[in-house]
């Protein structure tokens, strides 16, 4: 992609009402742009990280044999007048009529959609267990709306189901969601860790998140590092048994990134999802649910990875692997950037060409805001000695890398 | 993938509400469920087949420079309001109050949106022209509501919208993306007509059409087959001028699967989108906007394409490439059958295993249905001359094929 020609260009200044590092930097990098509180467009390099993130949880919910369908987001009152949430979840539901005058919510959660799509298929318990997941939008009417993308009001969500003959069933696939979701943020280049937690609106029982620890989390959890455990404040009465091993307990910020929920028969109950067991019995089915909010997810990369200067994308999540950059006006340097342009493209990889008639210093700046991995530079300089300048946004010197060597070098990262 | 493991199994029970072929075949099928009138799921199968579709429209978009983004379906109503379309499409706007009593619009359409994005980054003609495109959810209050997919209060669109410094300019691009939508129709399997049509509530000039002709079609077109024009009897004043050669002019129902608009300045001026031309002068930035329903398409296929046992997916849109069938309980073929799909997972083919104890009727009848383009059979009669039997969805006889030679008549499809 050349710079030149892509929409939604940096800007130096910030947005008035920035109150997160990930707000600043997205808007600033021309990531997203901010239609109201809580209400996001992702532009053309935010779109690319966002799907780079959907693209890894596929993999992995494939991988623990989750199933991909799509719902919908208007749901018929009715649905949740049965599982009581239309009450219970009233402050944050928006709402709507439909011709008819029909009663409509927007769905901030599916367990009212998808727990009476399974009682259409479910039978017996050689139907069990399953599992489905969905990347859809979620609509949450949120109070405290956050700048960036950590609290939306219209947010996309992976959120998975799972579907047990018993509760031994469910906590082993549980387990298996577990490891899968921390392999999640391993691949996005995050460190989290599992911490209990309260239900909230949305079950009963004991729920774990999984928290990414950066200065502007809005949860406090208590981790020891020396048994990597951790507790979120709320809901621990003594802070000593934070820790597994007896070991010093620190308070940390965190961003919550992900939780699941033992859902047990909550919602199997008022929407009738039955199976009749190998002994005849007819029983209800026990549920599990999963949910990590993607949009969140590329806001909680900005926070946990950045320096003074901009963004430092994991190569995984990177919009682009390499930024290529060609300076002056001289007709060599342009020639030979437009080259390895399009050698690189005709390689696969990933660039975007800095072809824009600006300054040195204004590139660079763009560059280290927009944080792609590989800066790579042409000028009259290298093209000298037939070299690129090669720079990582994660950091170290720049090197000077003969023109032939480059794709292989691009190849290796 | 398992048939035994999937999640939406067939049903040869027809949904009671069922008015046409796509709502019977893609529900009896598994390929979506009901959730109200106009608002569907789209289960594992269904979703396949959507996937191949936006993969389609994605490929065919970049081509033309489209820009991937993706904008948010909550519109602040003030958006809204600066266009006046809020009046004018008040009839199927869903409408609800976010906290604090502000005013939402779920949109049905993102002219409100895109346009302002635009003018936040347009200055000059330096940064014209170019286009923005997303797959994104529309919400229209539909009163016709029709069982299927072929039209939905929730539904599926690519949208794009173009932004131009002049009409010529418009007009070169307007052509490109008609024959970019084209291709895409191609593609999918479909034979499209462009066809001239009213403007609805989008535009108040003329706009294009693409309708593909089947029974089930809604709309009337006028079409002549020597000269392969077409006009929609809506607009159509003197039914002999629908032939641009004179030559007889046919009445056939059609779906439409699509429409491109001029808008002109319709949205650039209440929304303030201008830029300063190399002459200096201020001017409002001339839009063109691109729509193909993409859920549609899902059931327009299924329309356009099927006979009376189910449906026949074209093989770029179908959900698996190949049906495997296992028949009977015998253990060397049920063995056979195993390492087959296993080979076929290996070499990446996308195959569909029916792997469950049931008759060979169930299995040919529900293969059917699913339409899956090629369907490969094991039974004890094959397995004693070393092959299966190989039977195209679309026609044709039934041949006995070597097992050895499968995985290369799959890849030659």
């Amino acid at each position: 992609m050349r710079y030149s020609r892509m929409f939604g260009k940096t800007s130096f200044e910030a947005p008035h009402d920035a109150d997160s590092v990930n707000a600043k930097m997205l808007a600033q990098g021309g990531f997203i742009d901010k239609v109201a509180a809580g209400i996001y467009t992702h532009l053309p390099l935010g779109l690319r990280v966002l799907q780079k993130i959907n693209a890894i949880i596929r993999e992995e919910m494939n991988k623990v044999s989750g199933q991909e369908i799509l719902m919908p987001a208007l749901h018929p009152m009715e649905l949740w007048k049965q599982t009581g949430r239309d009450a219970t979840m009233i402050d944050i539901l928006y709402k709507t009529k439909a011709s008819g005058d029909r009663d409509f919510v927007f769905g901030p959660s599916h367990e009212e959609v998808v727990t009476p799509l399974a009682a259409k298929y479910v039978r017996s318990y050689k139907d069990l267990p399953f599992a489905l997941y969905q990347l859809q939008t979620k609509f949450r009417d949120e109070p405290r709306a956050k700048s960036g993308l950590l609290r939306g009001r219209e947010f996309g969500m992976k959120d998975m189901y799972s579907f047990h003959t018993t509760v031994e069933d469910l906590d082993k696939y549980y387990e298996e969601v577990k490891a899968a979701y921390l392999r999640v943020y391993e691949r996005c280049g995050l460190r989290a860790y599992v911490v209990k937690a309260g239900g909230g609106a949305f079950t009963d029982q004991y729920t774990h998140e999984f928290s990414v620890i950066t200065p502007a989390g809005e949860d406090t959890i208590l981790v020891c590092d020396s048994c990597k455990t951790a507790e979120n404040v709320e809901i621990v009465k003594d802070a000593s048994k934070c820790s597994t091993c007896g070991g010093p307990v620190v308070s940390e910020k965190a961003v919550e990134a992900g939780n699941i929920f033992k859902l047990g028969t909550k919602y199997s109950e008022p929407c009738n999802l039955y199976f009749t067991d190998s002994d005849g019995k007819r029983k209800h089915v026990i549920m599990g649910c999963y949910g990590i909010g993607n949009t969140r997810m590329v806001g909680t990369i900005v926070e946990a990875s950045h320096d003074d200067n901009g963004i430092i994308w994991p190569l995984s999540v990177a919009p682009f692997r390499v930024h290529l950059i060609s300076l002056g006006k001289d007709e060599a340097v342009n020639a030979a950037a437009e080259k390895m342009y399009n050698e690189m493209l005709a390689a696969g990889v990933e660039v975007l060409f800095d072809d824009r008639d600006e300054s040195a210093g204004k590139k660079f700046k763009d560059s280290d805001l927009i944080g792609i991995p590989v800066r790579v530079v042409l000028s009259g300089r290298t093209l000298e000695k037939n070299a690129v300048e090669w720079k990582l946004r994660s950091g170290g010197e720049a090197e000077i890398v003969g023109i032939s060597e480059v794709l292989k070098k691009v190849a290796d990262l």
